[in-house]
């Protein structure tokens, strides 16, 4: 009768993703719950309520004699039963996790198959206790947070916002800076990108107007896919090929547009058609490149047995920036010189 | 003993906030639920439990003869009670709230309260129902999907990102084209503070190849200041004045790390004391200018009655990099013109 969620892949890798995280259901899992065995009858029950007090009282775990769980019986529905049925009627199947599931797993299956409630179970099967709704809605909201702070690039994972908000101005900073100057390194490729194409510059100024919204766009196009894969990394079982598919057809779509509305605008105020075309050319890249390495770079994090989310948004941005840049200069030499 | 929790500001301002969200405690309350008077027994409550099937049957909510909310019982609470004492004495204070709450008020409360079911009432303190478990563990979901939505500029507020992640193409790009097109005007006043400048670029092209790291700086800082703003502004209670003094004063030492680690690279590559003080004020600058918008911005927009986190991503980003530009270019000609 119970539906045990397997682990589907990487077993090994999703270990070491636990121990990087420190966050598990067994962390949140509470051993106090009312137990029964199918032979029970309410009534047994009943008195075992009575005589203990349980942290999560509102949901009677059932398990054979092996201590394997059957399922669960709610409170609720065990008041309304006759005293004498046995148990075996009115037992409702459940999913369970293993002990050492992921607690982000462990909050998306109880969201999908709509619980309050998730029993654990260790490797062989055996019933260990339940993670109660509290506990999901912490790790609901610690999720939050964290892929906010992840997407941004900021190292401690508070439980709280507020944490992040109140804490030392000298903490805080010292949460930041490291993504920063990881940044800061990736600046220098880009600056050695621009330095590259120092005689074409001097040759015709105007092509450096359009770095600063150029790269302004890029990063823009890369966070908003980058926002939408660290969730959906996480909560479809979609493939790759699939996914990124869909990404980079939006991609064209949304590069296209920009290039349409841009061309015409400063093929107008610069009256020179190739450097509007340069510019536009490196707008639909932007669309094409920024989409990819958002989603892209996730996902081989996660492969690599990082969070999806780790570092996804400081890393792929500079990424992205140097890409779009190279290309438009590639665009600026093949239409200006 | 019902601890009532009140809006403490601009409870016109919150109605128009809830309007546009539309999603409110009453949109999440069931009032299929367990209720008793003061002067019930438990075997009286025990009995409506044995006749009628509650949605939410595990806590049951105690009022006053006018049905005002006095508290609640657990279940397992009620049977471990004598079957003929008053409830009065068994009887626990919780707080509630208002029907037309916010929703993410409504799951911080909970968070905030430890509680796993909400009580709500009516502008009179009537007692209409309970949020259970489930919908604030899906409002929790829902808010983070936004948030990183908001964040990045993405229009479509999905409950599920495997839905934005997994919708046709054409819609995706729609969902997302409005913010990158306001970007895009914003792109052209980045071009237009460059283009002011082409007389000092034109004499020294070095100052071009800082700019896109100069945006890509200002723009990661203010996205980290952002997402703790998103969050914060909605968790903490703490006043602006104190959370932008912090927030400032992060800026300042994030700038100043920067501003002292590129000076001597700058100065050594190009062999230019001045060219390397201009790059290291724009950057130490972009940390007090970037921290400040990202902090302001989504304030600003919260005091005028949107969400906080709307816009904030892709609005402050730019605002940021114009300044950021100006401030550099302020600095190029004092140091080297």
């Amino acid at each position: 009768m119970e539906k045990s969620i397997e682990k589907k892949k990487r077993p090994a890798k999703n270990r070491k993703r636990n121990h990087h995280q420190g966050e598990t259901a067994g962390t949140h899992m509470t051993a106090s719950v009312p137990r029964a065995y199918l032979s029970d009858t309410p009534a047994d029950v009943q008195a075992r309520l009575k005589e203990h007090r349980f942290d999560h009282p509102h949901t009677i775990c059932v398990t054979d004699p092996e201590d394997r769980l059957v399922g669960v019986i709610a409170l609720a529905d065990l008041i309304a039963l006759p005293a004498e049925t046995p148990l075996n009627d009115a037992v409702q199947g459940i999913p369970s996790v293993r002990v050492d599931e992921d607690q982000e797993k462990l909050a998306s299956l109880a969201l999908h198959h709509r619980l309050s409630v998730v029993p654990v179970v260790d490797h062989g099967g055996h019933f260990l206790g339940v993670v109660p709704p509290l506990a999901l809605m912490n790790i609901l909201r610690h999720e939050h947070v964290e892929d906010l702070h992840r997407l941004a690039g900021i190292k401690r994972e508070n439980h709280q916002a507020r944490e992040a908000m109140e804490s030392a101005p000298l903490r805080r900073a010292r949460d930041r800076l490291p993504w920063l100057l990881i940044g800061l390194a990736g600046s220098a490729l880009a600056t050695q990108v621009v330095a590259q194409f120092e005689a074409q510059l001097q040759d015709r100024i105007a092509i450096a107007f359009f770095i600063p919204g150029l790269v302004y766009i890029a990063d823009a196009i890369g966070t908003q896919t980058e926002a939408i894969a660290v969730r959906g990394l996480s909560l479809s079982h979609a493939n790759l090929r699939t996914l990124l598919g869909g990404e980079m057809r939006t991609g064209v779509l949304i590069g296209l547009t920009l290039a349409v509305v841009t061309l015409p605008i400063v093929w107008l105020i610069f009256a020179d058609l190739y450097l509007g075309l340069a510019v536009a050319v490196a707008l639909f890249s932007a669309g094409c490149v920024a989409t990819t390495i958002g989603l892209f770079l996730p996902w081989l994090l996660g492969e690599l047995g990082t969070d999806p989310a780790y570092g996804s948004g400081p890393l792929a941005t500079i990424l992205q920036d140097v890409m779009s840049l190279l290309i438009y200069f590639a665009a600026v030499n093949f239409f200006l010189f």
